[in-house]
């Protein structure tokens, strides 16, 4: 496994490039991290994922692999040490659920909490709940999603960790509370300290610079 | 075997549901229809696909699967014979990547082709032969996007030979065209004429009669 080449493109924030990141690090596997400026592409990002031009893409031996949750799935067929996905196959289902229903569901409520205001606030951080709550309920009886240790859908939902203190601390408002989710918010502080986690987390205030700046047009109104 | 209770949720016309029946049937897997009326959701698909509240799902030992791409490969880690799913990584990884291509961004770029008119529609028919180039790029060397025979990627782009050929018919104009697409044509023909394909088509009077209503709203300008 020597001459392997392993390359992980993505840029220094996308809570889709640190997946991989996260999965390429519990496993063990030594990569080469080529940091992407999405506002001037390079040309082999567009080469390696001419359909949707973005990261994360991870080159194995010349071979393109892109989208964050297949690439999850490629390094948990590949190498197989530290298995991230359950074996067995209905907690299989359930995690590839679970994962899913983060990206396109829960990703877009929390997000319209960022960026809606008033009464279009209020009625997103409502289903911002009702989704957050069903992760509540995944975590009764289990400190990780993955059981002990974290798994796929715990390093797919990452991105709560990383993004959402980030967005609670611009808007001022607390979208993940201890009271009405204390399974969650212990999670949150689990994951956070594990240690390929806290060891390759986006600088706090570069994340805060970038978020505040991508939140500017919508309380200008213009977007 | 003899004892297991499995039972697919789904409606008389939808192709992610088909999905669910041509896996099973290609594995040889005897279970139960529950045919859902969409308008009068039963009390049973929205107790076992709370979320979402949608078909397909499939009931295996009291235990609910949702989501046709993850119960796709839920049928496949489950019933391992006639596996649908390549065994080798990267080309697993291909596999799961174009049935998203397919739902993700095939599937809108053809349903605008199917609701806008004029211009619009012109510019939908430049997006859609865009994406189809990229199956048809897939097709080289193949028969089916699987080999030899049908896999994961022809039961998920399925819909295309189910769907594309009744908004064709409807709208009069036709999309994927021979001289264009030699390839795809030639597989969707291959793919219609598989028997368990074949023998579990829904009927094509009562599709043009559905999405002629579905239409509808588009042509008034009220949607």
């Amino acid at each position: 496994m020597a001459n392997e080449e392993v390359k992980l493109f993505r840029t220094w924030s996308s809570p889709f490039g640190l997946r991989i990141v996260w999965a390429l690090k519990l496993k063990g596997i030594e990569y080469e991290t080529v940091l992407e400026d999405l506002s001037n592409k390079s040309h082999l990002l567009l080469q390696y994922n001419p359909i949707h031009k973005k990261i994360p893409v991870l080159l194995h031996n010349g071979k393109p692999i892109v989208e964050s949750l297949v690439i999850l799935e490629y390094i948990d067929n590949t190498w197989e040490q530290i298995p991230i996905l359950p074996q067995d196959p209905y907690e299989r289902a359930r995690a590839r659920f679970l994962a899913k229903f983060g990206d396109e569901k829960l990703l877009s409520s929390i997000w319209s909490v960022f960026v809606k205001q008033g009464k279009e606030q209020e009625e997103a951080i409502g289903s911002a709940w009702e989704n957050l709550k069903i992760l509540e309920e995944e975590l009764k009886g289990k400190k990780f999603f993955g059981g002990d240790t974290i798994g796929f859908v715990d390093i797919a939902l990452g991105w709560t960790v990383n993004l959402i203190g980030i967005l609670e601390e611009i808007i001022e408002l607390k979208i993940v509370d201890e009271e009405k989710f204390p399974l969650l918010c212990a999670w949150m502080q689990d994951f956070a300290d594990v240690s390929i986690i806290k060891d390759n987390w986006p600088p706090h205030d570069k994340m805060i610079a970038k978020f505040l700046a991508i939140r500017e047009p919508y309380l200008a109104g213009s977007k």
